[in-house]
């Protein structure tokens, strides 16, 4: 609904070594990463002789219910995962974790990221006699593992990271063990926790908080962390000499609460807000957030801008993922469905409208028309993540160039577009030192074109 | 719910050549033969280039509406399937037809039977490489095909039906063609119709008269027929020197208005009373039938033995799937949720009661309490089918050998368990007779343990 | 979807002195008068203080499942109610029982039924003040009880029984009583049946064969029977010299292994077979009866004409009440959905084709098109019921007169129309005598016209 | 699921006069008061003849779909209702609005609030004959007012609130006008505005925002508005010398972007931080607020006190009404599902935690627990509004006394039962300095015990 990249997927893993209610820590641990992915979300436990699984379309609470929790309760080892789905039109097929049986036994995988050569070794696969029954990454993955098998799961698992090329943040499972790898690049977050003796794995720690668990490290680029009942092997492949974490994650996609690398992503937001505020400052009289997600840099700026930060825009809490289209005598009203504007708080102000990015411009128009209606004198807006010029090819949902504002218009343009008296974007290296601490690399891909891997034929 | 053995699916295909609505066609087509199996159902079409589809549990009409109907619309051709499932649970995967993409492009499967040899064929099939999703036959034979499909679909198919030993009924669809094959023994019935001009495919030909198609033949065992636009192509593989239809087909599966081999269904049944009455006949006031499979026979048997036939039996035609079970209180009342019997019909009467078969004996026996309770004098009970003592291994849901009362205990003993005065089965040449102008051979295995293919160790 | 009148309601009630499950056998009760209503259920039950209720549009197991049936089990008198709506599009506030508070406690009303001067008793009753939530019959009379039950219950019943007018059989709850009631001229049935120590109230026997009470007799026109922990008492108002009990519940609307007022359903539609045959003999090879209403009376036709009783016509077992509707292409193909005919029995042949009445004509002309186009050579029409050529107004969903074939055509040309090679309905006086052991009087109004209460302003 | 006092219900009203969708401007005016109740929902509309309507239970967007609110997209006039269920177990019978037929025609009422007679206008009412179908304030409303309609209905309105006692906001329709009417006392909110030409009557403005009306002014205590084709005519009825707005609604019931008697809701609740701060400063290093109804007045202290504020706690978007309970297990962390504490911020610090109200105290204890184990140094608690000492009886879903932890311990002992290092409520005086420029007086029974109206016997 709203103008915003979008994450495709969260993944969550445990172990148990305490006698744990493993469907259901993995019910909350999905719970608490539903804003990964809200279209489709699944679970599958292994009782050590048998995977089962339960799958379907809709938010977590939604797809799972006390009856089909109880029956995964069985299990001691789970996975799960929730998605956004994309260009498929969300078919049931195409939920994860993807379940299947192979020569060595059974084996689920659940995967955050995209591969970019999917639809090579998918060619490759079917000239050997594979057959696909779904879209989904998952699934030429579990046949490159089924294929390599015959030295071992270790070896089917490098063999296969060999093979594959892009984003992927994985928790798998057999019968009797639970596995997390990261891709070499390590373009998305895996993070490795421990609840009790038990280990777990999600995509953010804000999993591991809801379950009580610690957060140990990240799953670091390139590593394969297989648990067994023997304990944690960590086997390092082959990586890049930098890594390629995509800064999103820290500029919307992960939880305010997560900690990715070390780095609080609250913290790096509030620096970001910070940053702009010297890069850009603005004379007004207000500093004001965009709703969720750009209160944390708004108030960063209001900070250090020493304006006063006020709640100029409030969310309608219970707008959901589906209501009824207006029609068009109250489409102009759309955005006020989930957002609405304080008068007593904007009428006759100069203000400072911080929001986290700006994808089509379409919303920020909206909530621009809107304060406009609502009396504010000036609208500065600013922005703490630099210009969006390339989609994403890893993993997250971007839009055509074309319907990207920042691809095809200048900062100037934009300005005009949206109506807005100033417009000010984060500059690379500003957004660059939120994260400085991290030691590591990052995925700019969508700032300046450059991507860690190179599609074939060219990344568009 | 009642006491009989389960068909376990129903399959049908069609090729449009006249601009026809195929998936509405084939909701009707799975309408009619939804006695074949009534816990999932699926439609997949093709519109010359990729195959789409929508699959669920629960009856034709529940799982199909006017939405996902007119997203199938875009389709020229379909195929359809209805399954009873057996042992799995009703496992959402095991829904079909089955639909993969292989190296040749997109095949979908509809199978109905059983394969003997499925567990050998997966463990080849794995140790080359291949993974499994469901605990589908089809999907053995998805991979076999995609593995043999170097040399064309047909060599394809001639390879699978070589290595793959069972019963099996299939439609099958590719991108651009429709696929009708019956294994070599002819176990399961697989009819082929046309309307107008357009090619229709289905496990019975009640599906054919829902929809003004006209019957044309069955398929031959060992046959695989392949449309495409150009016409309908039939291939002969090497088939035993005497087919194994299923008699149990005549005796209980098949819609009574179906017709199999040119023998009317519903012919074969009043027959099979017919000679009952004759190798049975018993000194009785009237004839009644046991709703509803036993009303055919009964009627014969009537109309032989000379004696009067009544409807002493009422079946509640609202009956469902389900319903909350009784409490031990009104147990006993249970058949008669289903059934009720007529006092003015069955009080101080001598009674025939003929019913198409007896597996467990469970509902026999409550209905010979109901009836003793409703005043009946005496009961004859005969029996349209021989006695079963055996399971079946051919796609047909039967209890274990232990369960099957036949399989424990004399005649005697079991006319004294279900407490009636007398007890006849027709014998096994008497059934026989009522089929004799098919010049078909039948499987005969329930009866005499004697089945068309050997099970790897000895069929149990 | 048949061309048939249809019941409007049935009524089940039970008060418990043996521990029983009242709501679970209501349940059941109610599942075996579905036929009289598949639109919506309910059931109230009392616990000696309050009265709690689950009501819901659907069939009774889609309205009731484990979990309000055990919400109601607290009780230990409980009243059911099945419903078809007619006019007012199955609005959920019409659903019944009613449950209402009022001066003197709780009261529950369940009515099959309709009563004629309704709309005056509303305007009566609002002029002076009372408010209605729902369309139903059983709010005016709830009012009329609420505002005459100064003088105890029984009385109020009679004041209100002295001021409606119309069909009514009544099952009604307080906290502590189960009430029967059948209007003074008894047109509608209710029968009471004992199940151990405890009274059983329902609209037809078969509701006690199911829970396995005795059926003690039918309740009399103009009884009111209250039914405490003290016992039963029975107050017989004033009634007319001749009561008129609906005579179609005889030809269509009971279940078959009903018994109304000693006489067995099932035993009538076979003698009104046979006067029928007697009456109106036909030149005939076979006799087929339409499913599944025609059956019986079919028989008795066949058994007097002595001609072979044939089944012709075999239904879907599977059809439910929703399916998709078919497109014009096989429209023409509609009835085959519900019913097919089986050429091997019907071609070439002269048939007797027997069914208890026809409303419209639709569905009689699409089945003579299936079976002219299956090789019927002769097709002679016998119905069961004399013809219809008025609606009814007494609770029964008629068409308008204009809709009814009988009421615009002679029987000559009906018979061209349906395209029969002859047509004849039973006589009123030959169906009046398949009824006459039971010493009652008859509403004849749908046939004659002549109704047994005036309608303000002449039934049209 | 949070531990606060909850508003039970929001109304909303529209007359239109442009060519409106009146039901779709409902829809959306409904989905903005959700915060008010969230378990069931109901639109009613006039299309001058009569009145039609549809109600669940659910949210807003799971009552309505596009097809119901097509179907009532005939109407001109809407009125609408969210409610929260209290004691009644959410039975659908009390959902609202209540539509009824009385003798002058049709009428349908939506409220918010509470009558403290009810009970003995019932027990009147029913001696006079009345029935009574649920247990809802509007009903007893809805029979007054039928019972009193013959000198029209401005005259039985007047004569229905000279009756009724108690907290009531309604919105009510007949055929052809739309009503909006304030208790007296002027106890719960209810506002006018307009659209185009188009009269609208909302629980909150925020309501108004949302369709693009204008916000006109409050309805006043004591005040009918009759809106007709004629325009809007405003009749006062007697009120007492001073008014009674519940002050709850500015600490807690109302949306933040709502205006109440001209003052926003916003700016009070930041005034109250502001406030608290100068009556109770605290030595710490940070504010943090509980979201989200914390925040606000979190903000305004930090303002006033000059200490950062941070985000500290973080929601779950997420979390919806039902999720499967946790087992004792992971009991304890289930606070976390709902909000999570940032060890970057929290850690090591001396805090000030701002919240709105503490009710039982028990969600307060859970998230100082977390904060603690999260390495917090020092927690000051702030409450923006005074200590709760006594229920509500006028509209508000309070828990018993003895629940109360305000109404059992001391500060003192609170804050020791917390485990914080200091705990401050704001004054009742500090609190009316917020909302002063209305001009209003309130009603402070839940702080202080002193209603605006006795209950019989005394309110507890």
């Amino acid at each position: 609904m709203l103008d915003k990249f979008k994450d495709e997927c969260g993944v969550f893993g445990i172990y148990d070594r305490d006698g744990l209610d493993v469907s259901l820590l993995t019910y909350f641990g999905l719970y608490s990463i539903q804003h990964r992915g809200q279209e489709s979300a699944g679970i599958a436990v292994s009782n050590g002789d048998e995977i089962i699984y339960h799958k379907g379309t809709g938010l977590v609470p939604e797809v799972f219910d006390e009856d089909n929790i109880d029956r995964l309760r069985q299990g001691s080892i789970a996975i799960g995962h929730v998605r956004h789905s994309t260009s498929d039109g969300n078919l049931p097929q195409n939920t994860q974790p993807l379940v299947t049986k192979y020569k060595k036994g059974n084996m689920a995988i659940a995967h955050n990221g995209a591969l970019i050569n999917a639809s090579t070794l998918r060619d490759e696969l079917e000239n050997v006699g594979a057959i696909f029954q779904t879209n989904t990454d998952s699934e030429v993955m579990a046949n490159i593992i089924a294929r390599t098998s015959d030295k071992g799961l270790e070896e089917a698992l490098k063999t296969m990271m060999s093979r594959i090329k892009g984003a992927y943040a994985l928790t798998m499972m057999t019968e009797d063990s639970l596995i997390g790898i990261r891709d070499p690049h390590g373009i998305r977050p895996l993070a490795l926790g421990i609840l009790d003796d038990s280990y777990v794995i999600a995509s953010e720690t804000c999993a591991f908080d809801v379950i009580g668990a610690e957060y140990i490290r990240d799953v670091r680029p390139g590593e394969i962390i297989i648990i067994t009942k023997d304990g944690l092997k960590s086997i390092q492949t082959p990586v890049p000499l930098e890594s390629s974490f995509c800064l999103f994650e820290f500029v919307y996609f992960a939880r305010t609460d997560s900690v990715i690398d070390g780095i609080s992503v609250q913290a790096s937001r509030r620096e970001a807000g910070r940053i702009l505020a010297r890069e850009s400052p603005a004379d007004a009289d207000i500093v004001i957030g965009v709703p969720d997600s750009g209160t944390t840099a708004a108030l960063g700026y209001a900070e250090e801008a020493n304006i006063p930060y006020a709640e100029g825009l409030i969310k309608n809490r219970y707008v959901g993922r589906t209501f009824i289209k207006p029609t068009q005598a109250i489409r102009e009203q759309d955005i006020r469905i989930k957002l609405n504007a304080l008068r007593r708080i904007v009428r006759g102000k100069r203000i400072v409208m911080v929001d986290d990015s700006i994808v089509r411009g379409t919303t920020s128009r909206a909530i621009v028309d809107m304060l406009r209606l609502t009396g504010a004198r000036e609208i500065h807006m600013r922005i703490s993540s630099p210009i969006i010029k390339y989609p994403c090819h890893f993993g997250i949902d971007t839009p055509d160039r074309q319907a990207l504002i920042g691809a095809n218009f200048s900062e100037e343009e934009i300005c005009e577009q949206l109506g807005v008296d100033s417009l000010n974007y984060i500059s690379i290296d500003g957004l660059l030192k939120t994260v400085e601490s991290s030691g590591a690399s990052f995925c700019l891909g969508c700032f300046n074109g450059k991507y860690p891997i190179e599609c074939k034929g060219g990344c568009k």
